[in-house]
């Protein structure tokens, strides 16, 4: 009973404590005992707060005398271990003791409580968010497997039905790669969408924040709670907020659908690549206009994510760098740390001139199209002692190879959405994933919805979260 | 007589063109006649049109017709070498002949034909806008002093009367140096609000273009022409053009004026100290509030600024040093262009950091400003054979001294003026300069011509240019 209602969405969730059908006291329990039970192999929270069963009471109280204050109240929320809060130490993954980060909430984290969302704990991440592996964390379709990262607890968590949504951040692919490798919703939504301040640094240019769920509709309540403008962040758009639920059943039909063909299928999983075909089907026997394109300029895309983001990275690290801390980083963090120093201001720059020629050929692309489909990531989970993997013939390192597929979108700051479209011949999940113009969310939440609710991938459990 | 028509404002010549008492081909011929006769010593011209002859010529056909286009129709104009433009070669002040920039004419030289002004020829620069001497181009005020830099062939022609206006371009000051030295009025507009697609790019988020003229009307009439959209530069902006010489005679009464104490008084030469006091008194004896305000962070903004414009510049040389033409560069041009190299990406990033903290701080001043006044530059002209001077007993490169008080404003992109404020005690013209809010560019010239109006600074002619 317990675990089947940390199965469900959290529009149901939200439905019944609105009906008063579920106490959130019962579910932040639910939830709690769950983790006790199965996180212990899964590894996916650092730590849990010893409020949230209070704040569940007092949720619960408040919605008994006056209703609930929207759909997130009462229900818990697991946040990525990078987000500031009041009541939770915050590591960002390291293990540096003498680096320390305020124990105030940062402005997502804020924006949930006043939603009235019960902070559940802190999600175990790779380091500095500078990874896609999250050890120790493991992925609990297969426990020999990663969660990807490098929001890998967020979506460990999630998939194993250990809450029922957790924020996580995403530089070059962070918040999509987790939730691809995990069969999880991950939603990066526009560049300035939502605030991030007090949210550990990675690269400013290249930061957003975003939820993790396991519907689309779930993304769409988190994206409603948390977007808006954030004074301690300038990046944070005016742009006016949509409603982005109501619009989520509206049909697909008549859009217009871009695959952009270069880049994105260069070097797929065969698997991967028929499940994204099937899904690019869907779209064109559900009355789309699917139009095959290329963005040529996304060949200097890495070079140019690497050079910003290596730049920045050290940039915020450099009194690390310089007090000696970085020896206390795991050795893959502490070298990509130390290579920035490597990238030099004209690196930079031009750098800067690549990613304004990708922008640009993008927006043409969008100008005429509703969204872009692509694969999420080029491979499902690798195993923990792998570090290079062979994808369609090509051997590559699973960093290099994890995030070919999302960082454009960093790139260029388009919102964009990962979702399971299917599962691969060893049972591992494989992802879609949606682009749109900047602050069309809502447009990409209906064209994600309308994929998912004509499938049943979503409603798969991993193998791991089942065992009682 | 055609000497003394040469010394006239674009003002007063397009009264007369206007009225039929003068035509467009004896003033182009009077200016071409005096660059004959007198830049054999100044050096201020790389090349003169053998053009404009003719288009002076059709430019009285169409003025007889139909009358003038607008003010600027018929008025011979002087280009920095670093302007494309259709009808004479472009060097950007490089002797390295392999490099070789389009021939066609710039946004701005374009700007100008369409509205009639005649270009005269191709002015010198320093080297690649990269240095404040502009050899072998000579002060008017005194054969032996450098002219400032890098637009050192327009701020010489315009104050030695051989053209009524020329442009320049301005990345750290290389607009306002040049008319300080030489004691003419040099506009650097807000960045943006001049399109700068067709001039060699130095560094881009610095780069701006602008006039040099003798008086603040003229300047007022160059930029009402220049001014607006440019398709192909991403940086220019759409905020509507102002009139810019409606409000010209408004009084300064009333108006805000803030004094920022630090940086831009910490090494001044005595003399220009006191004519800027002088100038501090006028307007808080014409009844403007005077206040004296601090902006702390622009102790970073040396660092700041050469990171960001050593970056940039050798980003844009990156091919002249794998091709091996830096080879031919000036020697400190050359060391400028290798030591870009040497700044790291985190280096850029912490540097356009320091940018925004200066840009936050001159913002909250300018919250309760309408203008800010400081010297234009700490020292006055420098002998040809100085590379080092001693400002208030502190020795100096004249680099470092030069663009001191400039640079502040590129940072920022806040529109600023050099005007003439006084001589020191060697005769030398002495410059305030004036800044404002972003797209403030009425407010800036209203106060700069209040204050030249009430004084005859401008009128004073150097003893080079009053040579027979």
């Amino acid at each position: 009973m317990t675990d089947a209602l940390c199965g469900l969405p959290i529009t149901e969730l939200a439905r019944r404590i609105a009906a008063g059908e579920l106490s959130s006291t019962d579910l932040v329990g639910a939830c709690l005992d769950r983790i006790g039970r199965l996180d212990g192999d899964l590894k996916s929270f650092v730590c849990l707060s010893s409020a949230a069963l209070d704040a569940a009471r007092a949720a619960d109280a408040e919605i008994a005398r006056s209703g609930p204050r929207g759909p997130l109240h009462g229900i818990p929320v697991g946040i990525k271990d990078n987000y500031t809060s009041a009541d939770l130490p915050t590591r960002a993954g390291t293990a540096v003791e003498a680096l320390t980060f305020p124990r105030e909430d940062s402005h997502a984290v804020a924006k949930l409580r006043a939603a009235g969302a019960i902070i559940l704990g802190k999600l175990r991440m790779h380091e500095f968010a500078w990874g896609m592996v999250t050890p120790p964390t493991r992925n609990p379709w297969d426990l020999n497997r990663v969660p990807g990262g490098s929001s890998g607890g967020s979506g460990a968590a999630v998939a194993a039905r250990l809450c029922p949504a957790a924020l996580g951040s995403d530089t070059g692919g962070s918040i999509r790669i987790p939730a691809a490798l995990c069969g999880v919703v991950g939603l990066k939504p526009t560049y300035g969408r939502i605030g991030r301040s007090g949210i550990v640094p990675h690269s400013w240019s290249l930061d957003h924040a975003g939820p993790l769920t396991r519907t689309v509709a779930d993304a769409a309540l988190l994206l409603q709670t948390l977007a808006g403008p954030d004074q301690a962040d300038p990046a944070t758009a005016s742009v006016p907020l949509s409603d982005y639920t109501a619009g989520l059943g509206d049909p697909v039909r008549g859009l217009r659908v871009a695959v952009i063909r270069n880049h994105f299928f260069d070097a797929v999983d065969e698997d991967v690549a028929t499940a994204v075909e099937g899904a690019i089907r869907f779209f064109a026997e559900k009355g789309c206009t699917v139009r095959d394109v290329t963005v040529p300029s996304l060949r200097y895309g890495l070079g140019a994510i690497y050079a910003i983001e290596l730049s920045s990275s050290t940039a915020y690290h450099d009194r690390s760098l310089a007090q000696g801390h970085v020896a206390g980083f795991a050795e893959d963090v502490r070298d990509l740390v130390e290579m920035g120093r490597f990238v030099t201001g004209p690196d930079y720059l031009r750098a800067e001139q690549a990613r304004a020629l990708i922008m640009a050929e993008m927006a043409a692309v969008l100008d005429r199209a509703d969204v872009i489909v692509t694969p999420a990531s080029p491979l499902t989970a690798w195993r923990t002692d792998e570090s290079a993997v062979t994808i369609a013939g090509r051997p590559e390192s699973v960093l290099a190879a994890s995030w070919r597929l999302t960082y454009p979108f960093n790139l260029t700051g388009l919102p964009a959405i990962a979702l399971p479209c299917g599962l691969d011949r060893r049972g591992l999940p494989i992802s879609l994933q949606i682009a749109a113009k900047p602050f069309a969310e809502a447009m990409l939440l209906r064209v994600a919805h309308g994929y998912e609710q004509s499938h049943d991938w979503w409603r798969l459990v991993p193998p791991f979260a089942d065992r009682s």
